[in-house]
């Protein structure tokens, strides 16, 4: 049962997501992380005016988020996302540990107004070898190798 | 036909996993972003000492290749992962318009080493509605009309 609140946080991303078409900020996505029934963070897409690819409002109010409670666990939170999150930002959302997700359009609707987010659950979805990227394996033995050593580590972070 | 220098920067990039384990700045994950055969940066994960889940190496390269060539867009750039991209570095790869990956160790081997890489391609793998995020839809119509005014736009600055 969806209660005001929920209506209200998702409102507010979408205003993220609509002042950046008047302020150029970047694309037309906005997201909000609550927690406790409190607005941790509350922000719009910044693709294009900082240069980053993986400014997309997801990802800007998760960095946000951990900075304001000093962690790199968002257990407890929620996120309101104004368009379903595209993979990136989606696994971005796990591993954050965030525990439920809300969003309002789309990856179709995303897709309409000219993103790739539907193309890349396409790709996401193909077998590794059939993907854009053709990935390259290399070196795989040297790689396990690190691994090996974080496993004996003892004084590691996990997360 | 693979070169030396594909191995070097692969090796360059394993190097950058393995110097975490050493200095405890994140998780054992290294990458290294390439144009014209030359390095633009070269990066281990920074998850933990910067309270950034997002803070992967491969996002962390991409950020900083970005700025150093002061563009969102990475096309015509190789990236060269000491693991197999997660789903979240995968989509940031894609969003980049990086034109190749090479990666070293898979993510069952990265699963060994207690990461859930694996875990999250499943969870993307299952219908929305069975995701561990249980995602909920609210005010879709609403959102739509901000990607209609979106696509309205005059001065926008696609990506």
């Amino acid at each position: 049962m969806l209660t005001e609140k929920e209506n209200q946080y998702m409102l507010e991303a979408i205003k993220k997501a609509e002042e950046n078409i008047i302020s150029g900020t970047g694309g037309p996505f906005g997201a909000v992380v609550v927690k406790d029934g409190k607005i941790i963070s509350s922000v719009g897409n910044r693709v294009t005016s900082t240069n980053d690819p993986t400014a997309h409002a997801e990802v800007v109010a998760i960095r946000e988020a951990c900075e304001v409670l000093n962690t790199f666990d968002l257990s407890g939170c929620e996120i309101y996302a104004s368009c379903e999150p595209c993979p990136m930002c989606l696994g971005a959302i796990m591993w954050a540990r965030i525990d439920k997700l809300y969003y309002a359009a789309n990856r179709i609707d995303a897709s309409r107004a000219g993103f790739d987010d539907e193309l890349f659950y396409s790709e996401l979805a193909l077998p590794s070898d059939k993907r854009m990227l053709n990935p390259t394996q290399i070196l795989q033995k040297e790689a396990i190798t690190v691994f090996d050593k974080w496993i004996e580590s003892t004084d590691k972070v996990p997360y």
